[in-house]
């Protein structure tokens, strides 16, 4: 299930480059997930009929809104959809037929060939959390979140074994101006990580800035030839396309970057009530959304996304790890393996203010949820908290703890002479234990999945050491990954060829906070 | 899906006790889930067949001991094992075969027939923790549980709204002596709470105790006709069958009361490090105890019963909520299915000291993996902590709540127009927001659940009522049940005989404490 990262591509650079990788530590990241189990399925033949029909009907009768965005309608018309204003409807069947020249699957390349991850078809793979404007840590509380913090949660994310994705904005480092941000991002993921990662989508032009820095790290050719970027493309709902997100997607679509178009729901304000309803707007939204990216460039990578959560009625909230949110996400597994495409849900989802008990529970029921729902790329999948509003340092390494049991339930049974384990049976008989047995000899090391984190001790000695929680634990792991790190090795040419392009992009435009 | 408990069966007691009946509150207890969603399923046909053959042939070549007990023996021998000192080796297909005869669901009656649950079918019935010596809250910490702590579980049990059942021994009333405690449990079970509860199996005499004082409790005629309790029978795994758990398993099954039958499984010690050999065993285990049951009365109700856990290599500590036992949870499920019995398993089990973030994942990991596995009766379904060894009060609370999150989820996806919600999409539209329109005010009562625990307030309103964690809210929630509990009414004159069947008991034999 695990491999070691040891081929690393050289690129440029020379002996330097190569004696330095020598000489790196080498970090062991499990491969991303690949299901022997099968995907839980909620909706019967009938219902997927149903809300694909009025998936169809939404889009035909009602239309969605391109906004701001002239080229996009000019696109749409084209195609043979009805646009009005920006108001576009899109005839029945005609979405669906424009998605299907996207790919089932695609290969997005890190610069650690090992870490290349495949998205679609059975596999999973798991990146953190994306966008809160604060952090939070136990000696310090919660606060606004700085390009340190982001640095911080990359190296941590660089060490998490169950981590696949070095991810995007792993939270807004709102001390570096806002139209500066995603360069000094960027360069974070290239530089403090060797996993795959995401591009900038705050503006066409740092959707392009992405391009060209990768360009840099992987060479020109390499770009325009492999998908090296996976960008989060929401979509304002209820069936809204604003031109900053869809000018993200186009630069991307353009240079054949993959991007998640993703419904942004919280059901009941930007959506029905029902189950039923909020699939049905969700898969009207994805067809809209995905047919533009093969307008754009058909055979662009994309996946079906769907963030989805709902609201509590009494306070106006958003609530996470919640029933229907769930059952929206097994329904919304299947819509998407009917289009044959990768499938985005899911996370480390919690409303708490703090990693505490809250926290723990609706997380982890979404993050079961969305390994059996058959999620294919699951952002947020650690740090997430307080609906999103904050990373989590303690929760970061809680989470990808949790991550571990996600791989080994993924593995399912099997079934061969060694697991049927009739030696061992037969060799221990009623009364005896299995402890000592050739069997369990054998077998021990990788039998059981067991947490780096948790605490397994007798109660005496958990005493005598303090009867530490689950945060004090995940504290004391923070701080231990954090002073072991240790940087990847990167070609010495290319990180000066990155620093040289940070600092001339910087220059040449003053700063901006808004 | 829920329903206020009205109806009251009243038997002999007269006007006292119907008066007493008008003036009690009304209690809002869920009814019983009634899924609406599949079963997850790990094993494949061929997975399926392998195990099964491979039980046969544990009972066939290796056997089962039936420990200190001689009629056992005889009643095998009978049926056409062969037995061989205590150890008894069962013919392929003969003990699958006896086991057809046991139903495959039934009613356990409560006094409150609104509290009637049927064990079986597409059903989930949930019951408190069971078995430990420990309690704990956030006040007083860790402590030796006492009777005052048993009718505390009892109390909040009977509060909870999602759940079911009563229980058995929610936490080991220390404070009794060992061969008195079940006379005050049963007591405690049956004027403190209306909802169905189960019996004594230490001692056959404590079994035989529990079915005169449920005769005292439903009549003796309602004793004989129907089944009163559900009682936990555990076998001492590798195949072992002793005879306490047997004697008690015998009152039970002569008086058509339900037993579970039960392997207690820390995988890598009772069971082999394996998935699919530790389901070889549990199939066996339960193919020789449910046939058993049959052998002592054909018809009599019975549960296949799986407790699994795996072990920490490291440490030797049982852990919990882990994807092995998860594993084993889903396949267990598929075996009972096949047999047509009621099936029970997982629970909110943790390793961790306190109700924190550990005990939070743990417990939700195992909560969502016994829904999903076709689980028909879940003890342990709140309040467990410490590997069982402690009854937890904030936990108690805080699961109880999680409990309503699978009430929601069981009930899966309508698709009749209203659920379509095409209206509000068309009323809505592109950019608008669903709070106001006419669907969400029509639906928003039912439409989430909603946590009575957690906290959904925002952080500033959240800081100023003291930055609460999860733990602190149950604190708050406990007492707050605690001192608002008031008794179910009784008929005064079952509430006098049970006091003295109790007081004759005490009184006749000396206390005894080992």
């Amino acid at each position: 299930m695990t491999e070691a990262a040891t081929g690393r591509r050289t690129r440029g650079g020379g002996g330097a480059a190569r004696r330095a990788e020598r000489t790196a530590i080498s970090l062991e990241t499990a491969k991303y997930i690949e299901r022997n189990i099968p995907n839980f399925e909620v909706l019967t033949e009938e219902a997927l009929e149903i809300i694909e029909a009025n998936a169809e009907t939404v889009l035909a009768e009602i239309g969605v809104n391109f906004v701001n965005n002239p080229a996009a309608l000019d696109r749409w018309r084209a195609a043979g959809a009805e646009v009005e204003g920006e108001r576009v409807r899109i005839p029945r069947g005609l979405a669906r037929q424009l998605c299907s020249t996207a790919p089932a699957q695609y290969t997005q390349h890190a610069r650690n060939p090992a870490r290349n991850v495949v998205v679609g078809g059975k596999n999973l793979v798991l990146a953190p959390v994306y966008g809160p404007p604060f952090v939070h840590d136990a000696e310090k509380g919660r606060r606004y979140a700085t390009i340190e913090d982001f640095r911080n949660f990359v190296k941590l994310g660089y060490m998490s074994k169950w981590l696949h994705h070095s991810g995007g904005t792993v939270c807004e480092p709102t001390d570096v101006p806002v139209n500066k941000r995603h360069l000094d991002m960027l360069h974070a993921h290239m530089t403090l990580s060797d996993k795959p990662f995401m591009g900038s989508v705050t503006e066409p032009s740092r959707a392009q800035d992405s391009v060209d820095m990768c360009e840099i790290l992987f060479g020109k050719q390499f770009v325009q030839d492999n998908t090296v970027m996976t960008s989060l493309i929401n979509i304002n709902s209820p069936m809204t396309f604003d031109d900053t997100m869809m000018g993200a997607l186009e630069i991307y679509a353009a240079n054949n970057q993959a991007c998640v178009i993703s419904p942004f729901i919280v059901g009941g304000a930007m959506a029905p009530v029902s189950v039923a309803g909020t699939l049905t707007q969700v898969l009207a939204e994805v067809l809209a959304g995905i047919a533009y990216s093969q307008l754009v460039r058909a055979g662009a990578p994309v996946i079906f996304g769907a963030f989805v959560t709902s609201i509590d009625m009494n306070s106006g909230a958003p609530t996470f790890g919640t029933p229907e949110a769930s059952l929206i996400t097994y329904g919304a597994g299947q819509l998407a393996r009917r289009m044959g495409l990768p499938y985005r849900s899911a996370g480390s989802f919690c409303g708490s203010k703090l990693p505490d008990a809250q926290a723990a529970y609706e997380t982890s029921n979404s993050l079961n949820m969305g390994l059996l729902s058959g999620v294919n790329f699951m952002l947020h999948a650690c740090g997430w908290l307080e609906g999103g509003l904050v990373s989590s340092y303690e929760k970061f390494v809680m989470d990808a703890d949790q991550l571990g049991a996600l791989h080994h339930l993924a593995k399912g049974v099997q079934i061969d002479e060694n697991a049927q384990a009739m030696d061992a049976i037969a060799e221990v008989g009623p009364g005896g234990h299995y402890l000592g047995c050739a069997h369990t000899q054998a077998n021990f090391k990788t039998a059981f999945w067991r947490s780096d984190l948790f605490d397994y001790k007798p109660f005496e000695t958990w005493s005598e050491e303090g009867a530490r929680d689950t945060m004090a634990l995940a504290t004391q792991r923070v701080k231990r990954q954090l002073d072991t790190y240790q940087k990847p090795p990167l070609d010495p040419a290319i990180a000066e060829a990155l620093e040289a392009f940070v600092a001339q992009k910087k220059a040449s435009v003053p700063d901006a906070f808004l």
